[in-house]
């Protein structure tokens, strides 16, 4: 932390900022600038950094090490890659996983995953507990959900992913699900994180929708520092002025998270647009742009979709769009 | 629900979108203007307005009805007002919300409560659980810092104020505390808001820090449905590009929810503005332009404060701030 | 428009807005639903919407007919292509500029422009009137900068595009320039639009930082109004909370506009991002979104550039990138 | 300037970086810290902190001094005081400037006018040049208008405050104007600005909508580095997410410009909230949270204003509202 005093700071309010960060533990470093003092804090404990500013004298605190450690390049400089029976995620393969929003049935389920797993898809996807703004919406099939869509991802030798909505879930995630989502809404829900740091296997998080990059890399800490070293990070839209789409896609996080963190970035255009015709283009941009993996809503029949069948693909959409992804990742050189 | 058709729309598409749309159970009425044709659908039950979005020769789809009821000013015309024994939240009063950001010791919430009192103040707050960004910081006392901070208002004989960040937590805020707050990111928690509808103590719940006046009051309607009817909001500042300011607090948004719903307005400009000297003038603020209450962070001792002291008033500073305050109320013929 | 009465609205108040939106020039047709009273105004002039909202009984206003006319689909089906010579603009075709920020010399204007040429880049930028955030920097070489990016292109058969900055320059852009374009802060500049409206060459709008679509459109739609339809639109990020790139690049204009005009939409990646190492996986994504063209800053010697030489590509890189760019192209099925 | 090494940065890179501003210019101090290399740059000429971004093992770059001087409280303790004939503004007392949007007639000035200087105002506003969003709609009287506001306020011994879009309408403005307003859209004309440095009349320069205070302050460095002292900020609303106001009204720029800057700050409740009834209570919460001033929207007969009628104060809402005022002024130690 550095501290820079006001132009016009006197030794006694230098000092008294010297002092109280001594108080905490800190070195303090002093340099005096041509026109400011900086006093270098080195090595206490984590404060409030407030706490200093509103001492008489100064007039900027400044953070060096950034809030996440286990998450940044500086701490581990290769890609981490993620294993999962056949599946690589991270590295230069770039992941795809489908599916509907809500799991609604047997039948619907086995439709899609058959439709996807015909053209190679691996990962599964579905909701099986949908807190929804109305409380009077279909609210998902819990349980019996998770046991239909592993059910059907068995049949069809494929992983599945799901979202997990509190710490109580786990347990029953853990029995029928390969990779566990972290919802935008849950994104500071910082005890479940806390939680998914003591399980062994992937946590895939998104990011929330008026999350900076900063606090989504801080959301994995959570889990990294509990021992769980598989994050994905998933950009879903952040929230905007502009009214013309649901959420503001933001893809200039891909090379952003790409260089500050090892991570692998996903991202989901269905949730973001929320409109089926911007799906295609939006997935194109994103493996464009560099992402480790791709989350799309494909649903065997979208006008009977329970839920955002508006946002989900067709399934002859979705294979139509797989494969025009495949031709950009081999432009950029890298495989789907 | 009104659906706009595209300028060149054709009759068969015009047709379509009315069959389907009494598919889903509405009544369909056609007006032709000059321009677009109109078609109005109602009493169906709620569907993905996006379904209709897709339908070929669709421009817009306009609703009408808000997605609250319970908490509409069209529902309940007058004021909702709360009384707790001889403390009334609503109406003409405004309510005054003191105390430290969490709960450290008995001494601590003596000191602070007994400052408290002397002024008049009537409900304490105190956080007993906090979740916070890092993992190595100060979680809280837990369920010891609630049995502290009833035991302090009880003496000085005051109301109890806490927030409970989980549905497992909720019977044993039911034991110590009075109001139950949900904090900024749980303000879209559906699961846990559906169980406070079901409490029979008031529920004051935090706006979120990218989240619409609408959707706010959307939460309210959740508590509200489940048979509980006295919601209390709270404005704390929402997230934009201002940098200077941790949170740009949106006073605007108290005229506006008083004219559309019927529940008290809260401000709390400790957490919105993050510093000490900024808290006075918009608390001034938030009482002029017509809030129904306060929450401020005051604390025994700032500089010793656990968390957010920096943000903490001294006892002595809030009391000067009080005093203006209530001359400010009697400016617009309200009372504190 | 409609207005939408409240749910209780009386008859005299709902007389009342019908008087009054006759007042001024409307027909009115009235329509009783269950809950609301519609009123559709159709055929009178424009007038401020808030007049009506004031009135009693009145919940809401909608818009229904677009602030723009000439630059919708519903005007014009077919994309609008612009030719210039040899260069064509929107269609199937994808169109590239490049150069550097700030026009600096003939020697720097003649390397860049050689190296842009000899891989194919037809359209040369450089700016030559820099209005600076400080008075104290380097404010462009004014005309001159246009005299020498002019004879630059005229040597190796390039088109030139500058940015003007007011009215009274833009006789003088019109002897040297053959695109002129209007940068972010002056998107709402309307005195500047008519002018352009004028003239019979094409003019690119960039988006403003804080603007949306709506308004964006409605800016090329002044231009269109005054008589010149040769208008391109140009994407270069919008301001939002995210403070980890400078500006976040808002991909799903693209497609968005691309539905709502006809207008070819082209991408700045340069000062979307601000940092050369972004450049090139945003403008992969742009072409994969379905951009119509690009504007990318290259410098001949970017280290030594007199300004924004951190976001120009070297002409090594840029040839490489380009050859990406023909790559996915072809995948969509265009051609750059 | 601070440059913060990476982690693992090497010895090369550190001197590379030394080097590369010491060629700048600058002098470099380094200091070894426990994780990070920071290198302090002084004294060198101002350079785009993205070129030593960009050089290899730099992780961050922080600037220290801020862009603005003369705007700055470290440059000028005391606040600045304006006085133009009777009236003062800044320090203590509060100013206030009514009127309405737009010039229509001199009966609807001089009815306006008289209502004002009635209840004690000094300062009359009006628009005489309005570039719309629509070409069609009302442009302003442009001379004649304001020809008409100087001979009304001279009938009531009034100052008048106009607003100016261009350069080429200062001397016009410097005949009959006595305070220049510079309106949102502009705060970043930096050629306006620069020219509006060398008039010796008072310059009132509105927030862009998406403007941070810090680029806001810059733009009154601009006019006070021509010689201009006399600089008035307005607050008038910024661009947020949230859709039911025009704009979020950010109060809590009042405390933070008062605290960086000398500058009078005045707010425009009329334009930021857009609606008759919400300007009482934002002109009472910006007095309250410390305003120098405030510009009112007042109208003889708003139901017939040209333009923005709706946000307009009927003169006796306005009487009533100035009361209210003068109140809380008093409670603050202040006048009105």
């Amino acid at each position: 932390m550095l501290i820079v005093m006001e132009h016009g700071a006197t030794q006694e309010q230098i000092h008294a900022v010297e002092n109280f960060i001594r108080e905490q533990g800190f070195d303090a470093h002093i340099s005096q600038g041509e026109l400011h003092t900086i006093i270098g804090a080195v090595g206490g404990k984590i404060i409030d950094e407030r706490e200093i500013q509103l001492l008489d004298g100064v007039r900027e605190i400044i953070r060096i090490s950034t809030s996440y450690k286990l998450a940044s390049r500086a701490f581990q400089k290769e890609d981490t890659i993620i294993k999962i029976n056949d599946v690589t995620i991270g590295g230069n393969q770039i992941a795809m996983i489908a599916g509907p929003c809500t799991i609604e049935s047997y039948e619907q389920m086995d439709e899609t995953a058959k439709a996807l797993s015909d053209v190679g898809i691996k990962i599964l996807r579905g909701g099986a507990f949908k807190p929804r703004t109305s409380p009077y919406s279909f609210q998902g099939l819990g349980e019996e959900g998770l046991k239909i869509i592993r059910r059907v991802a068995d049949k069809y030798n494929m992983l599945v992913t799901s979202e997990v909505m509190q710490i109580s879930q786990i347990p029953m995630f853990m029995k029928y699900v390969d990779i566990l989502q972290v919802g935008a809404r849950n994104m500071q829900n910082f005890n479940l994180l806390k939680e998914l740091g003591f399980i062994n296997k992937p946590v895939l998080i998104k990011r929330g929708l008026a999350n900076t990059i900063e606090e989504w890399l801080m959301a994995a800490e959570y889990v990294l520092s509990g021992g769980n070293r598989e994050v994905i990070l998933c950009e879903r839209g952040i929230r905007t002025f502009e009214r013309a789409t649901r959420n503001t896609l933001d893809l200039s996080a891909i090379p952003v998270v790409k260089q500050l963190s090892h991570l692998p970035v996903f991202v989901d255009p269905s949730h973001a647009t929320g409109l089926r015709d911007k799906v295609a283009p939006m997935s194109r941009a994103s493996v464009a742009a560099g992402c480790d993996g791709l989350i799309i809503e494909v649903h065997n029949n979208p006008p009977k979709a329970v839920c955002d069948g508006a946002q989900s693909l067709y399934p002859e959409q979705f294979a139509k769009l797989y494969d025009d992804l495949k031709a950009i990742a081999n432009v950029i050189g890298r495989s789907i």
